[in-house]
């Protein structure tokens, strides 16, 4: 059990300089973004002498192996789904101890919000960094439990509903890396408009520019049976998910969208 | 008027070598992911010493300031709306020409292809990936059009309905980034789900798997009118925006969930 709310501690990598009233560090807050969205962004130098650093779109979910009953709340490895051939995949395993310098990052957008001016406008959103070492995972065991790990975060529950466990082929073909988490931090904004006071205190921008926030949220339709499919009712770890993250969502971008604008400190400078 | 579809160049960043039945190299495909991505994510080297890769959630959209009639389909410049003091602006700043080399990616999924095995399972999805040069703006007529050209990306016809033209600490505030593209490419999954010969005359797997897809898209709320708002009616450039994305969000995802699978290419491996 996690007694206090561990946060990463800053360092020149991390740390927010822009905006420190939105920047948090908590495990939980960082974890929490990382876990929920459905594609993670990864960045990597492919080699010292190319000028371009790489970001791939890639599947991946926060855990351990070592502790599966670990909470969300506590240091954790990102564990990412790959194939044997891509270049990432073999970046990794040619990089030598302690592993490739990753970059990852995950963005929601819940509401945009207009404001009287273009400078103030801005979103209501939440977003989270990592920066860590990858090193692909060879140990059968821990890369299963990772296999599973990623599976079920796609849909809680699938793995086991699905035909299990993988085949040789399978388990030869895909690849799973593991980021050792050396810091992270995350920003977030919620909560009505703000302007500046000199176009509060102006009546005729008040009386011609609508303000407010357009609630944004991801919402899953009604499942869509495939081709082959021949199971007529479609499973409760299906519907019900599906309902959970249609509620959550709406109830978050709504609920960001009333609260009290954040407050911001002299050093901040503007927010948008 | 552009009469071909143009695409741009395979080179050694921007090849997709996995999956290639899914890479689409056209400017009218990768462009169109960039301009209704609402968070772009920018990757960067921050110093040469620096073993990290930097990723920034930014605001962006192309277009073409010398020829502003420019279509979606032609050569154009990516502008990224970010801040004087930023990490990013200041190594911008101080890079000799062309300018910082970074990576932006933007991607969006539109449905939990769920299959018969954990392998198989897949997102239909759009992703793109550009590699380009990036500098400041420092033409005052260049940089104002920018920031009408992102404003009017987070709701169309904004920029007009709001207090302008921006002040002189507005101006002097906002930084804008222009990138010159050197290469781009994109990754495009829709259709049903597809799973391996051995698994589909498995009865037992086919009886008790249900497999089919969730289609998954970006949904506004009803927009909520700010502590100062004083308009009534929510003018007609919020209302139509949010009702035309909603449909078309909408109906994507719900067509790709029906559309017939991609066709695997034998030198193309699993499709995951």
């Amino acid at each position: 059990m996690v007694r206090h709310n561990l946060e990463y501690p800053k360092d020149v990598h991390n740390t927010v300089n822009r905006y420190k009233h939105q920047a948090v560090y908590s495990l939980t807050t960082i974890h929490t973004i990382i876990n929920t969205t459905p594609v993670l962004h990864v960045s990597f130098h492919p080699s010292p002498t190319d000028p371009f650093p790489v970001i791939l779109p890639l599947i991946g979910q926060m855990g351990s192996f070592s502790r599966p009953s670990a909470s969300i709340s506590e240091p954790l490895d990102l564990y990412l789904h790959g194939y044997v051939s891509s270049r990432l995949m073999n970046v990794s395993r040619s990089s030598s101890s302690p592993g490739l310098p990753v970059c990852i990052a995950a963005s929601k957008v819940d509401g945009l919000v207009l404001t009287l001016t273009p400078n103030s406008h801005n979103y209501n959103y939440r977003s989270a960094v990592l920066f860590g070492h990858a090193t692909l995972v060879t140990d059968l065991d821990e890369k299963l439990w990772a296999m599973e790990l990623i599976t079920n975060s796609v849909v809680p529950d699938r793995w086991r509903h699905t035909r299990i466990p993988p085949n040789a082929g399978e388990m030869q073909s895909t690849q799973i890396l593991k980021v050792k988490i050396d810091s992270g931090s995350a920003k977030v904004r919620e909560g009505v408009p703000n302007d500046e006071m000199c176009d509060l205190g102006d009546q005729k921008v008040l009386d011609t520019v609508w303000t407010g926030v357009l609630p944004l949220s991801e919402q899953f339709g009604e499942p869509v049976p495939g081709p082959y499919n021949i199971v007529k009712k479609v499973p409760e770890h299906v519907t019900e998910y599906k309902e959970m993250m249609n509620k959550m969502n709406w109830e978050y971008a709504e609920a960001a969208a009333r609260k009290d604008a954040p407050v911001k400190r002299k050093d901040d400078g503007d927010e948008e």
